[in-house]
């Protein structure tokens, strides 16, 4: 019963084959791994860009920064979310690896940053004063941190603020894969064909060990993002062992199967949560994650029953007042059971 | 016949075997998991150090950086080895961790500086002038970049001289494993007791996926490392199949088996090499690295069987005077077989 | 006419003469300079602070960002106003200069921070939480950017705040001479007194060519601040011309007095302006800064008068309704006379 | 009698007077100011080069450090002399201001790089290898640290070695006043027509308090470089001071009166040095550098008449051996008197 995090699952194990499988013999190391042409291969394929370059790292934090940092100068402004992982849980990362650009944080309750919004803060910014910050890139996530999933007009109607204002534009797709199940759309309409130029487009949370891909739809900054890549300790020399869970997560579209569990299992978690008296579903589900709310006496109670997830905020006490709303995020995963789900919902009393 | 480089080998079985057992159930993220308490437990009692920290990254450039990064400032020199792997091998990774800060390189044939070098260096960088870097960290590598390695007396000897200054001292270690098995003398002997203030304890050359420890012998600047290692997007999420890797590596002494192995290996190499006609070892080998030297024929013969290392430097020519001396890297890992030898020995006409 | 900013002014007359006595000879470079020891012995005695260190920048953003250096790593947070100066007007600088620091910006009308504000701020940032920026220092603006000048209580409280959290807190003080020129106390309370570490203090705006002084209370990090200063390009081979502008302003107390002289001017031009109808002034007026509004007929009139001030937006337009109220900022000098003054009030209508 | 450096000498009088000129009243802050314009008018003038855009800073180590960052990457080399001042005076403000970049030093006596020399250290960096710094820029230095001059024609053989390699070329001329001085030939030949992209082009050293300009021969890169100023802390807020400075030093080519009188004193000290028995010049005197040697007992019995200048290397010590040869530098400045070489020579024994 364990729904802390996706990152708290383990390996697919069609993933973990791959790996035994590409344990023979010898190599080449640093991304010359013949793996690796077959996965650059089956991305351009999977997202219908012929031209795109694909790298892959191990964290989505690398991912994000190395991404971003070629997009943006240190003098740039980056408007994400408030919430967004580049700005709130990565330690500055994006900080780092672009050597101090900003990032200008925009708020909502959903997730969502909408073209109003994104106009106003580029507005906010000054044009060509050499005092302040200039304005740089767009940084989205889809699906958001609050779980939802812009649709693909969504995507375009903010991207073309940003093309309007020729400011490139990139997608923390940590969980890309749950917002593509959610969409149906195909991988391409939910990236470059809605504006998007740069890609990080996540495994380890939907089943790999720890993989994520950077893709560039627009390979003109391909060798830059490798240095950059290489400069910050990110190229694997044993790179076969990354390629081979990419092969097998983009192979026979695990990668969707994976996802699409891993929702559903969220909506029958929402749908039994919401039966319960006392216990509300928050946000809408379209992904993986569910946001609730129970009273103080019902999330004791499930925790007694061992019952794991996060709190919101993180520290909320268990000590207090029985009726207080207390509210918590739950996350699937591809590994989450039908059985897993029932008991969540058992837990809460329903 | 695969010399190119430890790092084109695969995954020890044992390894591999850990991984799997570790990929049941959830488990905690970010280095909170159970493995990982019990690698911090095996590292304090093989190094004999109960108040050692210990944290996994997933490249020896990032071990390096983000142990660099805590011992410096930006304005401090780091003294090493010119051809170190630091200074030549990893697009500026320590510069980058560090903001700036300068490496001083110092040369010799054998891969060794000596503790005289080293005092000139640190001479030749005056104390307490605004207008220069300032004195900072000696950073050595053992095995060095030439296969030599350094015995406990020269560590101690060279590290006197940092102490005599007050700079720290880190090891690169990512053969680290190789020098303790020619040794034969204790890990805390070959590190801290011998001078040492912060290891990069190599895996992935010896038999791992992709873990390498960053050891600190203080534990003083423990958060900061952590910090720094979130911040270069090197902490990783699914952290338990790095501790699982560890685990497996420092589990009966896994580690030194596998670079007894490699170690017996070159030597085998080396001693067949040395037989042939036209053929001669130019390096003391002491680890797992046989830098040699041959004929462009015998060169050519020798890859035109299949024979796969590095000439030196990368670009010769296989064009060209038959007759002329070529020099080659030959790199032995923990799965090179005895026929592996023999084969290479016989493609150079042995 | 000219109240755009007291940038825009000049150099007082005793400042260009020492500037022309210290024009004789040779003198020893890079602060090594007989002045300089006069300066720092002076800034001890006008503080009463024998043990604070004193270094000269020319700019004011240098001052800031080589202090907020010395304060803070890379992964800090820095709490400051959202208008403050660091924050809003230096392109980055202090992200630049502590290498990707944040600046958490706190808002208000009056440009001033409330301790309880701070302690949200603060208490918003997690603490040994390895994910996120870490509490890092607070950086104070006195005058503030409002024009309005924190009492030595106020400053007090704001920074016990900062102390019960082991901050160390910096001080903005561009206009730190109109702040003290207008509390009446000493220079010692106006800072470290009242919990300041270390005084970004301004010269420039009022009546220096170019120089600031970086006052170290506690002088544990004077090296550090020189190596910065040095690699930011700010230490000056002709350093007794910064020497001889200090030495001049600090003599006699001319700081003050230049101070005074503008702080009276605000006072008066705000009486005037006050008194005439559609025009109103906004802010409370403390030091050297007025915040007015008027008609945007008024404004019409007043710069087609020749008058000179900034509106605010500074990209306010000029064609539109002639009733519309717009604001707008006025900023008095050491040189502003009260014939300046008449003229403006006259040409608002007064 | 003070040798020393031509950086303790003082501002020229006619630069004095500008400033006191510039004093009147109010003029637009942070570059904007009319003096300014004239300022850039003259440059492209005197350089014959109407795209010019150029940028005026207050030291030569900000001037050095923002061309740079603007001519390279974080991943880049930059070649340049071992000597250079960007190598071993500014305490990494290079490394600094580019976010890491790599500084290859290639040595001589004389202070000059060959055509040789670059194309080697060009070529000892392989191209296209993502483990190691890639090829970036070429950083020369005339008057070099040596004292000696690039002819024109050396000035093109080595920057045609960079333009074969793509490869731009900034040129330190904190000292380039002396150096044209000395070659007799047009400001544009000593720069953009011999190859030079970006060019350090020093004030402070002959005769102003504190200017240099940054001259961009292409203007691409302006606005970038003004961003990198303003980022750096070195945009001015009273910036005539600056333009005012530049104005006087430009105009009817005080700039060249100055540096000749300053190389000529050079010329008369060396003859009158060369003319003592156990003194000698030991290198070619070209610009206002004098590097010469002398027994112990002469430089003993120089001090002690109160000669100042710098022993080489600058804790050479005064006591020991009487014959020993020691060695030293003295710098001539626009300030030097005739009688300040005649005392020299004098205190030397001659």
């Amino acid at each position: 019963m364990n729904f802390a995090s996706d990152n708290c699952s383990g390996v697919h194990p069609l993933v973990m084959d791959a790996l035994v499988q590409a344990n023979t013999g010898h190599a080449a190391s640093y991304g010359d791994d013949a793996i690796m042409d077959r996965v650059s291969a089956r991305f351009r394929e999977v997202f219908e860009a012929p031209d795109a370059e694909v790298f892959l790292v191990a964290t989505g934090s690398a991912a994000n920064a190395v991404s971003l940092a070629t997009l943006v100068e240190p003098w740039h402004a980056i408007y994400c979310h408030q919430h967004s992982h580049i700005q709130a849980d990565e330690c500055g990362a994006p900080e780092f690896y672009t050597s101090g650009a900003r990032l200008v944080g925009i708020n909502s309750d959903d997730g969502k940053i909408t073209p109003g919004q994104l106009e106003n803060a580029v507005k906010a910014t000054p044009k060509g004063d050499v005092h302040t910050y200039q304005r740089g890139a767009v940084s989205l996530t889809n699906t958001t941190e609050a779980g939802t999933v812009y649709s693909c007009e969504e995507l375009a109607a903010i991207t073309a603020v940003a093309r309007a204002n020729t400011l490139p534009v990139h997608l923390d797709g940590a969980r890309f894969a749950n917002a593509v199940a959610h969409l149906g759309c195909s991988p391409a309409q939910a990236s470059w064909k809605s504006g998007v130029d740069v890609l990080s487009f996540g495994g380890t949370k939907n089943g790999l060990m720890g993989v994520e891909a950077v893709v560039l739809f627009n390979p003109k900054k391909a060798w830059e993002l490798q240095l950059r890549r290489k400069r910050g300790g990110h190229l694997f020399s044993k790179h076969r062992f990354l390629s081979a869970q990419m092969d097998a997560y983009l192979g026979d579209d695990l990668w969707l199967k994976t996802a699409r569990a891993a929702n559903l299992r969220a909506q029958q978690l929402s749908a039994g949560l919401n039966k319960i008296a006392g216990v509300k579903v928050t946000q809408s589900v379209q992904a993986n994650i569910v946001f609730m709310q129970a009273t103080r006496a019902q999330h004791r109670q499930a925790q007694a029953a061992g019952a794991k997830y996060s709190m919101a905020p993180y520290d909320t006490p268990m000590q207090g007042d029985a009726d207080e709303i207390l509210h918590a995020r739950m996350v699937c995963s591809w590994s989450t059971t039908e059985q897993d789900v029932a008991d969540m919902v058992a837990a809460f009393g329903g």
